[in-house]
């Protein structure tokens, strides 16, 4: 019986790697470069590699791992097949298959913001949920469902991509995806950017938000403004708690979850957002679902390989 | 090993009972009425009697029996659990435990919309697939998300509560749920009926629809003029289909099915649904989740007990 499992987080510029124990404790982590030339061919032979050399350094055998988990950016199937990842220049095959043909190990995959879901439930912000949505508000909004303690992948490894539920019949700009009012365009951290220019050119309300060029605005830097009472500010965190609450009420109405995990760096304005976000959910919200706790995500940039360790373990 | 198994669906007037072997073939079916009174505590002594003289009558003996599945009208978490059923008069208890006790057999209990989409997957217009969403409309939208073969349950047993999902800030009547916009009050036979006769109120276009009383108007008699080409209906249809193919596309970037089931009352009016629906689905979903199927549902009335049925053999 295996005692040792390797969780990998396959990003656009580098691939993280954690070799754990089976109970989830994280024994050493490191990164390799993302190699995407030749449609990123060299990525799952770099993390074969990779992994071969860890071990020989660790002396742990092969028989001593119970498997390799990975988190990549693309749809990807419960089996493991990825159908493009635009980001890695992959096409569509099967991950696990292939790596698990370089390493004779056993190798699960799947989508990373899924996966990152698994690692907050399993060590993270939702630790003893079995029916969680993870939300990530980074440059895009991400997330991942699990239901029943798994992840929902759906039938093309597209489950959890709540980011493009559209919200405003009224928007004019794209989305990234092509839509136009989807959710990422208010509640990303270029979401809150948008809503922000909106809110300074719509009015002459004096702001702090004022004081420094437009271009300079952030995230960040409208929470901070938040914290300090700036009334535009608040207006401007109004209309994204508008947005995002409305669109998780949607999500705990079809998914009944016991938790929503937020993460990304709009989330390091900590828990100030659900004051926004909470009242504007229960208002929407189907009463039978409305029972949902709040959190923060706090496995950071580590939860993609807790996340793929789980899912050899799972 | 056992051979057979009961399906069993309790409604609000009659509790519905099928006698399946465990290939699904329904061996016999039959009904018995729903004691509401006294809190309910009649319905599961009056099944377990009815299955025991079932039992009888086929000369199967307790051993030939793998187990009874049961669906029934609120929320039941996934150990079969209901948190209170107002048309049963049902508080919270175990229903497996209760049913389990009386039979001396193994028992699992779902919400009986999640219930027949399992059965509709099985058995029904959903064959073949793993990853579905069953849409009941009908007095209002119910609906049942099946995720890699499973009931999609929810914490709580929310799951798959589609027909309150928020989608109209401007409306003023409240739904049934308490909220006011839910798609409940637009996509189901009642809500096409709001619809009718909000535009009849809105125009004086001629059409079909103004040649009976106002309250004769249903969603059948909206679909028939419909398939007559009526002007004035194919604008409802439109609404009908704007809102109905919104709601799907969200609940697709969320889950990602293969197929969508769409059974109840509205869906007699047939494929021209699909019409209305599709191109207002395809608007609206994202991109990656946007290859899904659409289908009747089969199974009618019997698609509760054959997901009953195969509630016990998953």
């Amino acid at each position: 019986m295996g005692k040792y499992v390797f969780g990998v987080d396959v990003g656009g510029t580098t691939v993280k790697l954690g070799f754990f124990d089976a109970a989830g404790e994280l024994l050493d982590k490191w990164e390799i470069p993302t190699r995407t030339e030749n449609n990123g061919e060299k990525i799952l032979p770099d993390i074969a590699a990779s992994i071969k050399e860890k071990m020989e350094e660790k002396a742990v055998d092969k028989d001593a791992v119970i498997g390799v988990g990975v988190g990549a950016p693309g749809p990807i199937d419960a089996a493991g097949t990825v159908y493009g990842a635009v980001n890695l220049g992959w096409g569509t095959f099967s991950i696990s298959d292939t790596l698990s043909g370089l390493l004779g190990m056993t190798v699960k995959a799947g989508n990373d913001a899924n996966v990152a879901a698994l690692g907050e439930m399993w060590k993270g912000g939702g630790q003893g949920c079995k029916d969680m949505v993870a939300v990530t508000l980074g440059t895009g909004v991400g997330g991942g469902i699990i239901v029943n303690g798994g992840m929902l992948t759906g039938a093309r490894g597209g489950g959890g991509e709540i980011g493009h539920i559209h919200m405003e019949d009224t928007e004019t700009e794209a989305c990234g995806c092509g839509n136009k009012g989807c959710l990422e365009e208010y509640a990303s951290a270029t979401g809150v950017v948008r809503l922000a220019k909106r809110a300074l050119q719509a009015t002459e309300e004096a702001s702090v938000l004022r004081e420094k060029p437009v271009e300079k605005i952030s995230a960040k830097t409208v929470f901070d403004a938040v914290k300090a009472g700036d009334a535009l500010a608040i207006k401007i965190a109004e209309q994204f708690g508008e947005y995002l609450g409305k669109g998780l009420a949607m999500i705990a109405s079809v998914t009944n979850p016991e938790m929503f995990v937020i993460g990304g760096g709009v989330s390091k304005a900590g828990e100030v957002l659900f004051e926004y976000i909470r009242p504007q959910f229960e208002k929407y919200v189907f009463r039978g679902c409305k029972d949902v706790k709040f959190a923060l995500a706090t496995l950071g940039n580590d939860a993609g390989i807790y996340g793929a360790a789980k899912l050899v373990l799972s």
